[in-house]
């Protein structure tokens, strides 16, 4: 069905009837000026926003309108986790070009909450209207933090450890292979040197359902171990790149302690090495987090999967240190949308 | 200066610096994961959303930057007004296309910004990423109320009065002005017949950087005499077409009562009567509420502009009264992105 014949006021209706269920915080949601929405008087509000445009954030030709949905949530709420936040509400705003049918729209929708149920965030208002060319989508997520235990990136000191959650890179080898994928190099012969069938499916799936850590960012928050934290979504140089800016120190990381997945060191036939992907990929959104000496150890007790992978310095250089012992600078690199072209 | 030689980080510094000075409610601003903002307990957090892109909302030929950043303002700041709220925050997300200059960038957040600061509402965050094509803005505003004073578009009763603040089709008109301009039109003697010179101006100033009814919006709620509100954002139509569907009412609006300015009624060549734009024309940011007659006389204290226009009726049908008192249905009709090209 074309949007065209149902009209705007049709589709906001269907948005509204369709993914909201607002939980007992929302006073008001999906249908009036604005959303009224209740928050804890003891917490600060978090406020986060993104904007994905087609054919510079995303491409049609390798992800689903759900993927996409989900997606643009997990960005958002990646954000809320790097503050060791919880998130509460989202703000979903489309421009919708001409061609595209209301059920792909509202797959868009259920790929969207999804996510957000799933992180009991509801889905309080946007906007929807027409876009000349290409899909444009604007997501705002709020969330709220305990005054006293956000996690800015300008807290890390000198000798701070570096931690990262999960592992890094496979979002970034995961789009490659999508395009590969879309060129028509995907055949049989090289699927198996790309390495198991199930190992190529999960660097796929992390680039196109990425999942935000919310509750590991919320558990280091709750246990004031961490003086800084950020989510990799521009990949490790570039995002620890600002800690040390914020913060304004250096940092040392550790080449062969950088987290890497099976899937990413068992993949064939990329154009990399698997740890280029991880310092420059991005969107891996996994959480990057400094914690002073005395405190590192009370993080075990969390019981989330981090790895170490550094120390903070006073000298403002970011080093990498070889499994010789050797260093060399790591140049922030990665995605900055004005300078390079995905 | 192109943006490209700058980079988004280099841009986000920018704008950090030269336009946020946030107040003391703001805990982080621009420049962290998310921004931390307080709220005052006793009040609901409301939030809007509005996305405008090129081609589609505005057209560069028409709008200079500074103008859209008011008016990409104004149409959210508007929102909160209809609820009665308090604009505190915003977030800013934009999209720019390769031959946008940092120049134009800054101009656009001025705009913005001069606008907020106006409404004591601070710009804590946002976005900024390349747009394949066309420039587009995503704006999000949060502003609180309090919880009994919200007014929503729920809540008129048969018997109700309608009332407008300030004067509607001024922007219709402009942004046609506007249009004849580009098109070759305008020479000396089609000025001429367009009316004053100053009220050409008056037209095309309320269509660039509309004022919205923030003060006016909190004294009506304050008052507590509303029973519903909305701000004329898609026609006068359209609008109260909105208020009577949310409330489960119809309406009888009198042609002769609804306020047209003089600019617009001394405005010449234009293609419809000058009604035309008040009832369909949209973009006139001003607020249209419902009061009891009982509470009408308690209007007169707050000591702002509005007109009685009609009354809220118990059959669902909006009918608009001519001067001889003849009854014809006023059809929803105006702006709806889908359906309607601009």
């Amino acid at each position: 069905m074309r949007i065209s014949e149902i009209g705007e006021f049709g589709l906001i209706r269907r948005i509204g009837k369709g993914f909201s269920r607002p939980s007992s915080r929302v006073a008001v949601g999906i249908g009036d000026d604005a959303a009224a929405l209740l928050c804890s008087p003891s917490s600060a509000l978090l406020a986060t926003t993104d904007m994905l445009i087609e054919g510079v954030h995303f491409d049609l030709a390798y992800t689903d309108f759900f993927s996409l949905g989900w997606k643009s949530a997990a960005a958002n709420l990646s954000d809320i986790a790097a503050m060791g936040g919880t998130p509460r509400f989202c703000l979903a705003a489309l421009g919708l070009p001409d061609g595209v049918a209301v059920e792909d729209v509202a797959a868009f929708y259920r790929g969207l909450t999804v996510l957000l149920r799933r992180h009991s965030t509801d889905l309080v208002g946007g906007d929807t209207c027409r876009s000349g060319k290409g899909l444009i989508v604007s997501i705002t997520v709020l969330g709220e933090a305990g005054k006293k235990q956000m996690v800015l990136r300008s807290g890390a000191r000198a000798g701070d450890r570096i931690f990262v959650t999960g592992t890094l890179g496979d979002s970034a080898a995961g789009l490659e292979i999508l395009r590969s994928v879309e060129c028509g190099v995907r055949n049989r012969e090289k699927i198996k040197n790309r390495g198991t069938r199930a190992g190529i499916k999960k660097l796929i799936e992390r680039h196109l359902r990425p999942v935000p850590r919310v509750e590991e960012g919320r558990a280091v928050a709750l246990s004031q171990c961490a003086t800084a934290m950020i989510d990799v979504s521009d990949g490790l140089s570039l995002d620890l790149g600002h800690i040390c800016e914020e913060s304004g120190v250096g940092a040392e990381v550790h080449e062969d302690l950088i987290p890497l997945s099976p899937a990413l060191q068992g993949a064939g036939g990329l154009q990399e090495r698997p740890l280029r992907y991880a310092l420059t990929g991005g969107e891996d959104y996994e959480l990057l987090f400094t914690v002073p000496p005395s405190k590192a150890g009370k993080l075990a007790a969390l019981g989330i999967a981090i790895t170490e992978i550094g120390v903070i310095t006073r000298k403002r250089h970011i080093r990498l240190v070889g499994a010789s012992g050797s260093r060399k600078p790591l140049v922030p690199a990665g995605y900055d949308h004005f300078r390079r072209r995905k």
